[in-house]
């Protein structure tokens, strides 16, 4: 007689999960062997036809994960895969609910060159960059946290792996491998779990606060201390599978392969190109997925990337360079490192506030999007852009004064009006205009405005537009009275009808808003 | 008995011909049906293990014409391969002689970035446009010519097909296709073969000014009219297959896919994505081949693209700008369309000479090319930049001097230095270097060079150079008495030792050349 064994319950099955949530299974499973080689673990999600497949992970202690993010409410089933029978054929449902208030989905790109929250919720971007914040003292990294929560920022960049580089040789808390740190003696074939546990902890604190992960797989501030940068081939491609499976499911996740790619003088450039073909057949929600240089910009009109990330500081130093990029990339571009604020010795990090302010508003009219960084020498070693801590810059809230006119800006994104021309003019025609004077002291702006496209130019005469003066320095907003009403000027702009001008304030980091003013609004 | 027919004598086959000169094989063939769509005609030329593909053509009254551009001397022989048995199995061989003294062959990539000819002789690109000088009246045609001889350009940009724009409403003196031009009722199977032999001519007639022919194979000033911006494409595929086959072997050939081809309505980007990957089929001796732009640029990564060959004016406002492409390239950067010296009303049609030969300038320190082309209003409707004839602006001139000083520069190319940083400098470091100051007016300069790259670090300091002032609009160069030795200033740049400084006329257009004084030459 044979007895047929029932498979033993799960560790944990969640029985809901709002959309956009995380779904876990955890199934215990074999801990002979190393299960980190030996185990394929996935599992198959379908409602109806939509099926998705997500790659399940080991966490140590004989348990096997498998995490999910639906994209749709209602009910889900699964059935898990294995090259281990305990792990096989093992089902089940759950119920996808609504999304909490705050849970807009996973970002991507909108509108070709902009960012919008899954549920169609503009997202504007404003990141900061803090390395390895989550790998100093936890007192530390929830200083960081208390900073982030009241900062303007909305995504900030962190890399995987630990840092070594000017200002940061302090050790990591843990490390992401089994080993001997001090002989940096590591099994590459062990994953320190509790490395990543604790990664993804601070993933979803970052979700909780609305702060997007721009999470850096690979970097070279290691040159082979710990030699995290110069895995075997294998070995870094067993780890992006691990972090994809680990990680994908968290809404607030975006993949940057490298930092500086081109400072990592053990990999090719085709290893990245692996890299990226890897992760993005690996992650079935197509989390955005970039890569940022050093001094050589990465090819970024490779389909697998959603959008350039790229330094370089000059090309924000004016409007009319940050546009260029976007005509060859037709895609978001986002100048993810353009010199900190700060005033250490090296030239990279010590820009004034104002100047990193400025190119901020540089990127915004040219319809791109800027990183934050701060670099100010301390006692305690402590610099935000490679450990968090606490923000001692003057940019911040002059950042939060562009995040409120981000929030209030068309929702299909600030566009070049009119890019070889007047770069310094980003809106959308015949609605919204954002004209940045960056350094110069204007007393004077007689209102124009160029001719908006064929499509729109019907009715251009006679459209009537409120403008308003920013300071986007001493962060004022104020209105001009009365409208303005567009009458042709030339060939290729309006004016107003009374050729009204605008008195300014003859000072630096000015800026006009300029909106329309709907036909059916009362005079 | 059966008598073996000999193949009757070619019409012509060269017995000797220079190295990259024009080889031609001429045989009569079969007149029934359309020669054009009914006979395949190639010959594949060897030299010991070296075989080259060539494609021939019909060359109407019953002539078949292949032609061979050998890129080693010594003996070639041939043999003909035809859907015709009278054309097939020809075989003949000739002598190539070394080329003669103005011949350095056809130009190519050079140093990433660069051109260069052949036989290693460095090209500095120096272009113009006259987009439809070789379809006017003879007389303005033998004008062009004259006033191509005299002038500093070595590129010209124009157009297969004829074109109609404002300023060029005249029909040509030639089509394309036999038909009806009144009616534009084209017999689009039978090409108008002296239409073809003209344009050849014209080719020889600039080959022998030295002067390469940026040759546009499509463009969108059509609009119907004639209707070649929209034939089909299988007829666009037997005119490319065709213009190749004629004019590949002319080594002053390069190919432009399109002017704006985003203008070209009737086109989608994948058809010039075929057009790209035939004509890099189709011609063995890998010409230069780009494809310019109106507002969109195109996917210069693609492999097939030697360089890009750009139309943006802003980019080459300043040097920073025009970096920009570069580093997303990798390629040589061509600016062929930055607007015009001009008084038409159009404003990529009135730039000051001044403006137009500043823009040139900042292209060059940018390690860039750019494009001149002159639209001066005229009652005879003769423009430069459409029709040839004269030359009557003021930046002929100046760009005379900048050749003078390219052709001066070093061999490898001029690279920007320190681009994110000072993209006023470009040079080779520790070698060359020209600092262009444009708009500002000057009255000292602080002799300063950045840093050289760490390979060329070791000796920096006490390297001397000269230093030359260059008037870039009242074409002087005055050298400044004496030599400048190096001593580090900070850690991104060396001054002179004893502090000199330079004085300068407080003029804009002003530049500096700074060359290295070798180790070994006398104080």
């Amino acid at each position: 007689m044979f007895l047929l064994q029932a498979a033993a319950a799960p560790l944990f099955a969640a029985k809901t999960v709002e959309q956009w949530g995380a779904f876990e299974l955890a199934l215990a499973g074999p801990t002979n062997g190393n299960p980190f080689l030996d185990v394929n673990f996935s599992a198959r999600f379908t409602q109806g036809t939509n099926a998705v497949e997500a790659n399940g992970f080991y966490d140590g202690d004989g348990v096997y994960r498998v995490r999910f993010m639906p994209e749709k409410q209602g009910e889900w089933r699964y059935v898990t895969k294995s090259s281990s029978a305990e792990l096989t054929g093992r089902t089940g449902e759950f119920m996808v609910t609504k999304p909490a208030a705050q849970n807009h989905g996973p970002v991507g790109v909108a509108n070709v060159y902009h960012f919008a929250y899954a549920d169609g919720t503009p997202y504007k971007e404003l990141g900061t960059t803090c390395y390895v914040w989550q790998l100093q003292p936890k007192a530390l990294q929830e200083q960081t946290l208390k900073t982030l929560a009241t900062s303007p920022f909305n995504k900030i960049r962190f890399c995987v792996f630990p840092k070594r580089y000017t200002w940061n040789t302090n050790e990591p808390i843990m490390y992401p491998f089994a080993g001997n740190p001090v002989a940096t003696n590591w099994d590459f074939s062990q994953f320190n779990v509790k490395y990543f546990q604790h990664l993804e902890q601070r993933v979803a604190d970052l979700q909780k606060l609305g702060i997007e992960a721009d999470i850096i797989l690979f970097h070279p501030y290691d040159e082979g201390h710990w030699g995290f940068d110069r895995m075997p081939s294998n070995v870094d491609d067993r780890y992006l599978h691990y972090v994809v499976a680990r990680l994908a499911a968290y809404r607030n996740v975006w993949w940057s392969l490298a930092n500086e790619w081109d400072f990592m003088k053990e990999k090719k450039e085709s290893d990245f190109v692996r890299f990226g073909e890897m992760v993005a057949h690996d992650d079935p929600y197509h989390h955005l997925l970039s890569i940022h240089n050093g001094q050589q910009l990465f090819n970024h009109t490779l389909p697998w990337i959603t959008h350039a990330s790229i330094q370089n500081g000059a090309a924000v130093e004016e409007s009319g360079r940050a546009e260029m990029y976007r005509d060859v990339y037709r895609k978001p571009v986002v100048y993810d490192e353009v010199k900190y604020e700060g005033n250490i010795e090296s030239r990279w990090g010590q820009l004034s506030a104002e100047e990193l302010v400025f190119r901020f508003w540089n990127a915004t009219v040219a319809g791109t999007y800027c990183g934050h960084g701060e670099t100010f020498k301390s006692d305690d070693q402590i610099l935000w852009w490679s450990k968090g801590g606490a923000l001692k810059g003057q940019s911040p809230a002059r950042l939060a004064f562009l995040k409120k006119v981000l929030a209030d800006s068309p929702a299909e994104g600030i566009e070049p009006i009119d890019r070889w021309q007047q770069p310094e003019i980003g809106g959308q025609p015949g609605k919204y205009y954002l004209i940045y004077f960056g350094r110069q002291t204007p007393t004077n702006w007689a209102f124009q405005i160029p001719k908006p496209p064929l499509e729109k130019l019907q009715s251009a005469a006679g459209m009537k537009f409120t403008v308003e003066i920013l300071d986007t320095w001493n962060l004022t907003v104020t209105p001009v009275p009365g409208k303005f009403t567009l009458k042709k000027k030339d060939g290729y702009s309006y004016a107003d009808q009374a050729g009204r001008t605008v008195s300014l304030p003859g000072k630096p980091y000015l800026a006009i808003r300029i909106k329309r003013v709907p036909a059916s609004a009362k005079e």
